[in-house]
């Protein structure tokens, strides 16, 4: 059997995103498996891609061993870390070809339809990417809670820590504090610790809109969290800014809570993305695939 | 065999500390076992406890099978917790008795030699106690990066935070960063990230002294961070001493930089503790032991 497919895959930390697509770009089918971040875990990384292409196989009327026919672009969390990177590379996959990058370089691929560009993305976590001249960077996003300033994680635990020290009598309640201790229904400080303490990032990320909607009511603690967030994303742009990218794009899911609150002048400076990260993912298999079968070719 | 010792026992994230004396206080044997917090895992922090305390046994020139002629006095990280507390509490122990508290708590009664007060405790965690009037009371102490603010952990995790932020170019270099960098011997963000990442509070506590240093060396960063730190202290202080504790100390290894720095008309409300915590667990079973005594006498 000689047809092939390009399968593109975007995992992270919460789920991992499959589609195949033809030779001409035709969307075939696509997936949906659990979390695929290899620093939490190699085994049940390699297992979400393999049910998430399962899945995309089946959509696409293919059957799991049609693996084999498959140019895989793998886009992951945590391969930025060159031991993880090695890890996943030296994976006996079950695909025909395998080409492996992070899930930074696929975003980024994705919102500049496979141009070269620079993206914010601010969701859970928060970081910058930019691929300028052949030159790939990455800002930030060195994970919850040593980075990752202005994210979701980040604002959630500001606000917890915030609330925390009213719950003590150490500061003053805010309008912040209390809507954070009625959202969580605790009584006290312990209480509070109990229901958070060692909880993933994705839990204190879902206390970001709370800030949000704080500081727009005037919060005073809300407002400096938010606007420290704010300087952060300030500095991130312009730092990739300075490498002069072709188009930048602000994706994730507080990209429409910070784009409006950036100053007028840095906001305009800002394009729609153009593509999903796992259509990304496509892109950077074909991409690859081009380039080695040229070589291959020319040989 | 119906001689009866005292076993005192203080047990926390890195170490657990155990003492055996006899009724008229003698200091018969002291024994040392590993971490002992069952927040990170109850059969550990059981069998740290056995190692510590058979260590005394031998010390004191008694056998392991001597646990039945312990009354045990436990002090515990962690059994601030109620459900942590209750599994401990339902350990079916070797020892003639037990009585179960947090390591706060006997930090507090041996710092007042068994009498009622308070203690603020800085080492790697952040924590006020108080006893007073029968009541008490934990403040702070909600454990690394939620709480604990002017603990050792803190003050590396913030120095950590900062060197971060100059390594990706968003802030300019400061002395605390360079020496940071230079005492981890990293050269970007990524590496600075990969050595510290997921590591324990003891480690990013390993960070503070550097953080006093540069801050005494003038660095603008670190003074602030030693600043927020000496005003989350003095918060503290202020709650503490509004209950009126008879008398008030500050423990653990971060004491002797934060003592000198709180203004002269509250460090001087500051007392020495006058025993360590492991001998305030040895109080603690006395009195326990000695009240339970009374009551089963008076039936």
């Amino acid at each position: 059997m000689d047809n092939k497919f390009y399968l593109g895959i975007d995992g992270g930390g919460s789920k991992c995103r499959a589609v195949i697509a033809s030779f001409d770009r035709k969307i075939l089918g696509e997936g949906l498996g659990g979390p695929a971040n290899p620093m939490h875990g190699f085994q049940k990384t390699i297992g979400s891609i393999l049910d998430a292409t399962d899945q995309a196989l089946i959509n696409a009327g293919m059957t799991p061993a049609n693996k084999r026919n498959l140019i895989a672009g793998i886009g992951l969390a945590g391969v930025n870390f060159p031991a993880l990177f090695r890890q996943v590379n030296q994976w006996e996959h079950p695909f025909h070809e395998m080409y492996l990058t992070t899930d930074l370089d696929i975003a980024n691929i994705g919102a500049h339809d496979a141009n070269e560009g620079a993206v914010i993305i601010v969701g859970t976590g928060s970081c910058g990417y930019s691929s300028t001249g052949g030159e790939k960077a990455i800002l930030g996003g060195l994970g919850f809670p040593i980075g990752d300033q202005a994210s979701g994680a980040w604002m959630g635990l500001e606000a917890i820590k915030h609330s925390i020290l009213v719950l003590d009598g150490f500061e003053s309640p805010s309008l912040m504090s209390q809507m954070l201790i009625q959202k969580l229904a605790v009584k006290d400080a312990l209480s509070l610790s109990e229901q958070i303490a060692g909880r993933s990032s994705r839990e204190f990320a879902k206390l970001a809109s709370l800030v949000f909607k704080a500081a727009d009511q005037g919060d005073q603690v809300a407002k400096k969290i938010v606007n420290d967030g704010i300087n952060y994303i300030i500095k991130m742009s312009q730092v990739l800014l300075n490498s002069h990218p072709k188009r930048l794009c602000m994706i994730g899911g507080l990209a429409k809570f910070i784009l409006p609150r950036l100053p007028k002048d840095l906001a305009c400076q800002f394009v729609e993305p153009i593509l999903q990260p796992e259509v990304g993912a496509l892109r950077f298999a074909e991409q690859r695939w081009c380039v080695e079968h040229k070589k291959s070719a020319q040989v």
